[in-house]
């Protein structure tokens, strides 16, 4: 290896990370040396989500839909690159390597040269050709059999999902396709995770990479799901894998090389042609190595809209409720294991949405706090239980450790003196006790977690990190990057282009952690004890059986807005 | 009788109703003939609810405390009679009668000449001295004692109260008072309802009235619950009803002449000393002649802060949960039978003051509207069902047919496309589910409901009634009155003055009602019977049974705010 002194007298060079996510993409220009975050640029996506109505069309979409558009995707490579590196006065020539991660199970239909349907006139005006983002909620009957007919048939892979596979993910969402709308299933000749997607964007060459196929694509043991459990689906799905998924390059493992950048793409980006593109890859599981969270027992939370959770293991075990366990997921040489929670900072934000009371407008305009900030300081001070409340963090569905999207939230314990800081508290909360469910399901399956470490907008709420500390008993340490899955696929950039050996030594040399920022509070902690109890009691009256008073809430919504069933045919 | 005709050529005579609210005194000055209100003033209480510190001293109450200060009674007198008779221009000597109705039960500890404790030096510093409002909600812990010994003695008085004495009623507060001030209730001479004590105010001597003796003074069958009972409460209550509730004189019936106006109540009032004041009244069964809701079948429901329900039935029928049934109670000559639920406009009060985001208030502002015109307009719309949300309407405890005041409010179905007129729609629709839970246990228990007629604010609230109707399956008919107690005062004092025979008769020549303003639609009421049957759901797990994780909450609330155990010795 080159030491220090040497690297000292070398020329320096630089990677680029670009960060996928659900509102916009970011790009980071990042010294290979050290990690040194030198520029950044952030690009907003303009179609957003989209949940109301098709572009270009104003046809409306069903409840729990969920889409994007690919151009706004390509629009953070001709925009956010070039500007994160005007940001950094870095020499583009100097830029090695380029990686890029994603959301997912984010997914969509195109053609064999990976044009998205979406882009083709004969099928922009049909909802099913579009990307389907990962918190499309709409295959949740799709996901319902495919787990039915795992369990009748004793597929073993079902296990490797805690006994679960999302409606999130990429086999439910197809089957919607091909059943609500044949026509466009039938026009895709490549599903294709827009992790992938991405990549081929940038390399013009298709490649699938280890990440996502393991926890999005159910494949385990060298293979995907067989054709005779996916003709039992449905006919039609029989050779779904095979004709969409499969690649004849295989499988493309974390932090290798992909291909390289293509003259167009160097066009669009201002990044020299030809240098290393990695595999693709996912937001959390790439921020892994940005925050040293790989070693086993360091669980990453990546903390934001939702939160993702990922933690390496020596072993593949059977967790009930966890999204997945692949071998090499997170990084070569582990077992890595996937969970989430649906909605968290999402659920503060729905909170703040419903508005705040004139004095307290009044007071945060007169202190120049954010509504955040204000209902913070005012839930601080009170004592753990003061409120009376407790809440089910499910406003958006449930990913671990129920794996139901049909769910929704609740809150208990409402009186005429219960204030907005109070509710706003409950839910801080509420969202610490999903967290502790999903670590007691990983401990209780093998998997042990001693640290907590966070990632993502989140952790600068300091309120937050202590509930969580105090109701996980554990220390909670904070990634020191702004911007963990960008500086994580600068890392995965390094490695493909070759100037570290592997994503363990990359990790050591760019990444950074504040170790043990938060440390459990033996008082604070015993009494959320109590308070964690009447969750799971919460938890298991309305999360599990057979009387699922949230999914018949549901039902009666849907069929008042009248979509009850949704189908291409669903008109306003 | 005489004739309308006759009576043309008479000088007009006229009545002066006053009603005690929550946090206002009204009166109204009526005429004798015809009820046509001829002025009306309004006094609110300069110390409204006292919950949070008691006057004075600045010392902290525990919670769900509730107090109220006599003084702010007075100055009704003082100040609103008047101004109604300036603003009726009616000659005061033409006023041949008054009449009071009041909260119930709001009871104080006196001296025996009347003499409240709470306005004695000795014993103002001690919250126990002061008058407990109706909603003074600490004393569930004595109330559960007191049923649990009714039921192991076999009293029979306590199934003319749904199998529960609720903690809002005299002798759980007052057992209150001895256990935790003995002191104070060692000076309490007399233990009154202010329906009575402000009778005692106007005529200066005590009386007792039929309803709220009946209601909430456990007199039934002639009597009041035997010293045994009491004893085996506690040793220090078994002289109780002897020394501090019975009188020689009896009870006096609704609408008799309980005495008359002394000279100090003159001067106060502006009215003629002498006249005839009738007994003590409580507003809620005081308001059903006001709105010609007399007959069996008739089930009034005064509509405000909270909701009481009143209702005559031909013979006393045992229905768990209600408040009770009372020989005489609404009028003479039927079973007066009455439920309440704990909030109702409190409720959808609570969610405003919660907020509403800056566009609503824009909206608000732009088009003049307050803020529960706003949400009614944006909730009127949807489809029943559409917002997929379910509610417990027990902010405030739950009243009937539970009769626990340590229950809260759930909200069950939230995700994060719900709105703020989507909640305050579902709480709207809460508390006409937790109407229909009570007409139900009625019709269960022998007792039938055939209309709803509306008294109260809330009548005015187009979406609500029509929500009642459609929930109910029945007409909802209004009260046209904009002040059902104080005309249904006014009434009484009519009576009471000797100008009509009865309270029958008085009703249907002074009252007023808008029959069937709303009728059930029958495809809303399909769909609501529905969403009744998940409320119902939600209400037996959270509100019965042995596994009350409402209860815990509250206990663990009240424990981090260092107050598990209430008692005179609590200082902040």
């Amino acid at each position: 290896m080159t030491s220090h002194q040497d690297r000292a007298n070398e020329p320096e060079s630089y990677v680029v990370g670009i960060d996928f996510g659900t509102l916009s993409g970011r790009a980071v220009v990042v010294r290979v040396r050290d990690g040194e975050e030198l520029g950044t640029a952030v690009h907003a996506y303009p179609h957003a989500v989209i949940e109301d109505r098709l572009p270009g069309t104003g046809r409306r979409l069903p409840p729990d839909w969920a889409l994007q558009h690919p151009e706004d995707w390509r629009a953070v490579l001709r925009t956010a690159v070039p500007a994160a590196l005007a940001a950094a006065g870095v020499d583009p020539a100097a830029v090695i390597g380029v990686a890029t991660d994603f959301t997912a199970c984010t997914v969509l239909p195109t053609l064999a040269d990976g044009t998205p349907l979406a882009e083709l006139p004969a099928w922009a005006g049909r909802p099913h050709a579009w990307p389907k983002l990962w918190k499309h909620h709409a295959a949740q009957g799709q996901a319902d059999r495919i787990n039915a007919l795992a369990h009748a048939r004793g597929e073993k892979w079902i296990h490797r999902y805690g006994g679960k596979i999302s409606a999130e993910w990429q086999y439910a969402k197809a089957l919607q396709v091909l059943e609500e709308d044949a026509e466009v299933y039938a026009a895709c000749e490549r599903w294709i995770e827009a992790a992938d997607w991405i990549v081929w964007q940038l390399t013009g060459t298709e490649s699938r990479n280890t990440c996502t196929a393991g926890y999005k694509g159910i494949f385990q043991d060298g293979g995907y799901p067989s054709e005779e459990y996916l003709a039992a689906l449905h006919p039609g799905f029989a050779d779904f894998a095979r004709t969409r998924l499969e690649h004849p390059a295989g499988l493309a493992p974390l932090g290798s090389r992909a291909g390289s950048l293509t003259a167009e793409a160097a066009a669009w980006t201002g990044l020299p042609a030809g240098i290393a593109v990695a595999a693709g890859n996912v937001d959390a599981h790439v921020a892994a190595p940005a925050a040293q969270a790989v070693d086993n027992g360091k669980l990453l939370a990546i903390m934001g809209t939702s939160t993702c959770h990922v933690v390496n293991g020596p072993a593949p075990a059977d967790v009930p409720g966890i999204c997945g366990v692949v071998d090499g997921g997170i990084a070569e040489g582990a077992w890595g294991y996937e969970a989430g929670q649906s909605a968290v900072g999402d659920i503060f934000a729905w909170w703040l949405r419903q508005g705040l009371p004139a004095d307290y407008l009044a007071e945060a305009e007169a202190t120049g706090e954010d509504a955040h900030h204000l209902l913070t300081r005012k839930a601080a001070a009170q004592p753990v239980g003061a409120h009376g409340l407790v809440a089910l963090d499910w406003m958006n569905g449930n990913r671990s450790t129920l794996v139901d999207h049909h769910l929704s939230g609740v809150i208990a314990g409402l009186t005429l003196a219960t204030r907005p800081e109070d509710v706003y508290r409950a839910l801080l909360e509420a969202t610490a006790f999903g967290a502790r469910t999903i670590v007691e399901a990983l401990e209780d399956g093998g998997v042990p977690v001693d640290e907590f470490v966070v990632t993502g907008g989140l952790k600068k709420n300091a309120l937050l990190m202590q509930i969580h500390a105090d109701v996980l008993r554990r220390p909670v340490s904070l990634a020191v990057s702004e911007q963990g899955p960008a500086l994580g696929s600068a890392i995965h950039a390094a490695v493909a282009a070759g100037a570290h050996p592997d994503v363990r030594t990359a990790a050591a040399a760019m990444g950074r952690v504040r170790r043990h920022a938060y440390l459990p509070d033996p008082a604070r902690a015993d009494a959320y004890d109590a308070l964690y109890a009447e969750y799971r009691l919460l938890h298991a009256h309305f999360g599990t059986g057979n009387d699922l008073l949230l999914h018949r809430l549901r039902a009666i919504r849907n069929a008042a807005l009248g979509h009850a069933a949704p189908s291409h045919h669903s008109e306003d």
